[in-house]
């Protein structure tokens, strides 16, 4: 009934919308098998996407070709960049997104995407022969034949749901949990654990009072996830922000004797970053409030995301305690919040490339892999479905390394760390985050996108023209002087030091007190000038200049890793034969298998005197 | 948790939708529970409302003050009016619809209604007290208070789904069932039953060869559904239709002896008149074809509904029977067909109000009645969500007689006649069809909307002003005279007899050859005239002149069933005492207790004998 497909890619989810939409584009004949059509791209949590780090990896995505950024502009209600007061390197944007239009347009995307195909079914397991996947088995019991295939089960693994003492199966509220797929992977020998995560209850925006809260409004001059979109959104949408209260708190606690965190019912690790409220009030117990965002979930819908207050606590404890918020008094509740545990595969099983140590072609992208958070669980997909195309196809492997992307850091954390609880981004987990910026995602990226056959060529040139531009504006504004006569009042004025001699506009940008903008200000004729220049070009060579010095040594920095990186280890190398290595050094080694000395420096328990044994050893 | 609401409404199909519409419109406090936020209002089966005597039923809806129609306007993609050919009573409205905006649209519109909350979740069971419902039980085990409860379960009642030999528990495809409710009523008494439907595979549009088929456009000059929408659609999407052929039927019947169908696997009747494509072919073993229409399911999506191809044969077997229907030769599947049994509860169990006999202000409405079809399904909801609010604040039960109103009759036959397959409206059902047409619905039935308090005084005005419009026009036809000497030469022209004095454009509109175009043609003036007035208005009045001489043999009839339809009956009436009526009578009366001789008069097993014996000794 189905012809043999390049790659099945297993479920719907911001993963497996990725890992199916890059196969396709980049030619190979795709299948994407989900559990609904009608929910395909659900945001299970949050309707937002981006925010600090998570917002580079959305824009990391885009680079390659990735769809994310575009389906997130699409659906966008409010955009703000994140940390502006910061230094470059820590601006994010995020976007708030109407939650059914985000699905829908990823949904329209897929199909309009040639060589994919969509199958709504639950798959029960893989099909294997000799050490090797062949396809999967649908509970219809039917056998689909394919090259490779990619599990992007998200949250539904066994996915049991918590809510006080109640429990349910079920892979999101009001859907079915799939079942079979872990067990089998298990008697293949795979090492499989549980993780929780949970969601905040859902309110009718009706019956809050607004007056009693902090307007946020989006940015003044929103702009957009994708290097691609023209037109950033011209109406935003406001969220709100009210705080918990001892009362809140106190109201809280009458229900943790009924919760199943601290009753010992869930047994699965949560997300220490993303923690629930009875979580909070619990390990901050000095503090007297906690932040509330109130989210709005779309243009049309009055349906009120509670940002803050993800709670597994029994439904009329989260109600009552939702009333004593500042502008929940009246608060009517949609949905109850939940906790829900699911079956994940610790990550330490996998290549860099995503595909599974023990069963070729096959490949885990997402939640599975124990992550958390939509961008986590895209960047994955993506680099899935590109690596799973590129082997069925003898194409090499695809690996980004962390001074390329945050998408490298976060695979390479995976693979080689390992995760026991919901693993997220965050900027301090990349060592070179300077590099690693949301502005220059395109000109890190979009070409080996274009090389995968990925990014478009439209794509392309864009990013080649924004390069010429860039060089061609940081070459001018080297050249151009600037005349003491001219600028000396201005620069008295922003207090800092008057021109003895015509100096170079590059030169005075260099001083903490003068941007682009105060330039413009002091020479008419170059405000006129950069006027040719794209916005983005002209921050970006603003960027270079104020931060030249620390990217050349985060460069250099990386440019130095990259030769212990890029230091091949044999993949059949035996570790016991060095004697000073340490024990533990041997074991994790002999686990994980690096295949490189730069990953190998990065597992835990494995110390820098171990490197430096093994760099010896490997003859550098 | 919850305060006590005046009606809970269990269930968010199109039944539960237009229930709590209603209800909440009129002013009562009004819950909707539904186990899924996310797929409220979902199309189960077609992306279609309307069609013969459905489309009517749909301008009754809208009369009254429901919504049906009013989505259907905002969802429809094509719209067509069926039967144009045939007589006024026979001509149908029917659109096609963006599956995903019907449901958005509804979710919109109950957002937007004053006095209506939402919750999402399952209702495991009623609250029954004394005999009458006081609330309604959660899985979570909340227990709801409420004065009034609605039960608008659909397919979900212990649903299981047949695809093959394969069967899975699912209320829809990918959706869980409703457990707990039906065992809990027939623990309180109530005969339950099981019934069968069927729904076609979806296909991906993109893999259809369209050429191969012929299309079928919307009209030309579309309308819509409610009196209220100013603007029918100005662009449309067409239908394909193609046909099925013996080599289809050969491939289909090497799965008969794997169909749950035939092998006896499923135990629910199905609807006679929705046949899958395998009873079609062992009912109508001589057709060597059967219609098949190639529907879009919105205006964005590539997936393709396809009607006339409902199937729970082995999925391999319906994918190979596809591919050799013309234009389908490289189809492919997006969700294979399948069939779904269900519990329902025979309707004879209901009193005209919907409300159930056994249980005090316990109302049923939709598929858990036996009846198929949203259309169906929707006015059920609206007549039990005004009856429950009027029960509860005091007021009198709404009842629309058969003369009335299509849902006059479905709900009479139901509860009088029950129904042992899945009901479904056919004009012939109504033996006063002339008087109830699509076009003047609003005329029957919005002042009776308004006095209700749930149509809008805009919608009354409108329908005033279309009767005073109408009075004026008929008069105005009935003075005009027509001119022999004006008129003559166009008469003979129209193969009609020429005029010797002038005669009244009444008169001349009473011969079939002439309707009120070709009069406007006879004469400018009356042309000139006519354009004061809306196009609805000139059609009603030439269907009025036109039809008059029927029109008024039914009223006449209605006026004279009347008499019987309101002698009342008393509730505790012994039939056992009446020696001259039938063994059979005796029995089905005693079971039904009709309230009225005219419902008595329909039942069946009672005889028009019957009826006279029972007349008289009523003392008519
Ligand atoms: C209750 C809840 C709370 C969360 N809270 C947070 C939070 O606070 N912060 C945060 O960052 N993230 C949170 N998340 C996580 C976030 O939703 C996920 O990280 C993200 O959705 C993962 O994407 P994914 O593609 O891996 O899987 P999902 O989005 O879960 O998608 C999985 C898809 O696979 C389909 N599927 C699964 N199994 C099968 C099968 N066998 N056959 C066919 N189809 C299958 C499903 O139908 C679904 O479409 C939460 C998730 C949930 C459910
Ligand atoms: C597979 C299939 C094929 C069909 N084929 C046809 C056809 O060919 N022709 C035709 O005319 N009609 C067909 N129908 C029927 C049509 O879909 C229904 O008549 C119509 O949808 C009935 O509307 P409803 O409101 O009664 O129920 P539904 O539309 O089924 O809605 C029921 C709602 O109640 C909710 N619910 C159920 N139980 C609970 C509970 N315990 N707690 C909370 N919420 C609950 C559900 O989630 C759902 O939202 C088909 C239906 C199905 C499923």
């Amino acid at each position: 009934m189905f012809p043999e497909y390049d790659l099945i890619v297993v479920g719907g989810g911001h993963a497996g919308c990725e890992a199916a939409h890059a196969a396709a584009k980049m030619g190979s004949k795709v299948l994407l098998i989900t559990m609904n059509m009608q929910t395909i791209a659900q945001m299970s949590c949050n309707p937002a996407m981006g925010g600090v780090a998570k917002g580079q990896i959305v824009r990391e995505i885009d680079a390659l070709g990735g769809m994310s950024g575009i389906i997130s502009d699409k659906s966008t209600v409010q955009f703000r960049m994140l940390n502006q007061s910061k230094g470059p390197a820590m601006w994010s944007p995020r976007t708030q997104n109407d939650r059914m239009r985000f699905a829908e347009e990823w949904r329209i995307a897929l199909e309009q995407t040639p060589n994919l195909d969509l199958w709504q079914e639950m798959v029960k397991g893989i099909v294997v022969k000799e050490g090797r996947v062949v396809g999967v088995r649908t509970a219809l019991d039917i056998e689909i034949p394919a090259k490779a295939v990619v599990l992007t089960n998200g949250t539904f693994l066994n996915g049991l749901i918590h809510i006080g003492e109640k429990q349910f199966g079920g892979g999101r509220s009001g859907e079915k949990a799939a079942t079979g797929i872990t067990e089998q992977l298990v008697s293949l020998g795979f090492e499989a654990g549980r993780m929780k995560t949970g969601t905040p209850p859902r309110i009718d925006g009706r019956s809050l009072n607004y007056s009693l809260m902090e307007e946020q409004k989006g940015d003044e001059d929103p702009r957009t996830f994708s290097y691609l979109t023209e037109q950033p959104i011209q109406k935003q949408l406001s969220c709100y922000i009210t705080y918990t209260n001892e009362a809140v708190h106190e109201t809280l606690q009458t229900g943790f004797d009924r919760s199943p965190m601290f009753n010992g019912r869930i047994k699965g690790l949560g997300p220490r970053y993303c923690p629930s409220i009875e979580d909070k009030i619990n390990r901050f117990a000095e503090r007297d409030r906690h932040q509330i965002f109130v989210e709005p979930e779309g243009w049309n819908t009055v349906e009120i995301y509670v940002n803050g207050f993800s709670t597994s606590l029994p439904e009329d404890v989260q109600y009552k305690a939702l009333r004593q918020i500042p502008g929940f008094e009246a608060a009517k509740m949609f949905r109850p919040g939940y906790a829900i545990e699911y079956d994940y595969f610790p990550p330490t099983q996998l290549q860099l490339t995503l595909e599974t140590r023990l069963i070729e072609n096959l490949y885990f992208a997402g939640q599975i892999n124990g992550t958390t958070g939509y961008e986590e669980a895209a960047c994955q997909g993506l680099m899935a479905g590109i690596n799973a195309h590129n082997k069925v196809h003898g194409k090499d492997p695809f690996v980004l390394k962390r001074s390329d992307a945050y998408i490298g850091v976060l695979i390479d954390d995976l693979v080689n760390k390992g995760t026991d609880e919901p693993y997220r981004m965050f900027t301090s987990r990349a060592e070179f985050r300077i590099l690693l910026r949301q502005d220059n995602a395109d000109l890190r990226l979009t070409e080996t996108g274009h090389k995968l056959g990925l990014a478009s060529d439209a794509r392309l040139e864009k990013v080649l023209d924004k390069k010429n531009d860039l060089k061609r504006l940081l070459n001018d504004l080297k050249q151009r002087k600037m005349n003491p006569e001219l600028t000396n009042e201005g620069l008295e004025e922003l207090n800092t030091a008057t021109l003895r001699e015509a100096t170079s506009a590059l030169q005075l940008l260099r001083r903490p007190q003068i941007g682009i903008a105060e330039l413009g200000r002091l020479d008419a004729d170059l405000q006129q000038y950069l006027q040719r220049y794209p916005k983005e070009v002209v921050e970006q060579a603003e960027i270079h200049i104020k931060y030249e010095t620390y990217i050349d040594k985060e460069q250099k920095l990386a440019e130095r890793m990259e030769g212990l990186e890029n230091h091949q280890i044999p993949q059949n190398f035996d570790y016991n034969k060095i004697i000073a290595l340490s024990a533990e050094a041997k074991q994790k080694l002999n686990k994980t298998r690096p295949a490189t000395i730069g990953q190998a420096s990065r597992i835990s328990g494995v110390s820098p005197a171990d490197i430096s044994v093994l760099t010896v050893y490997l003859g550098r």
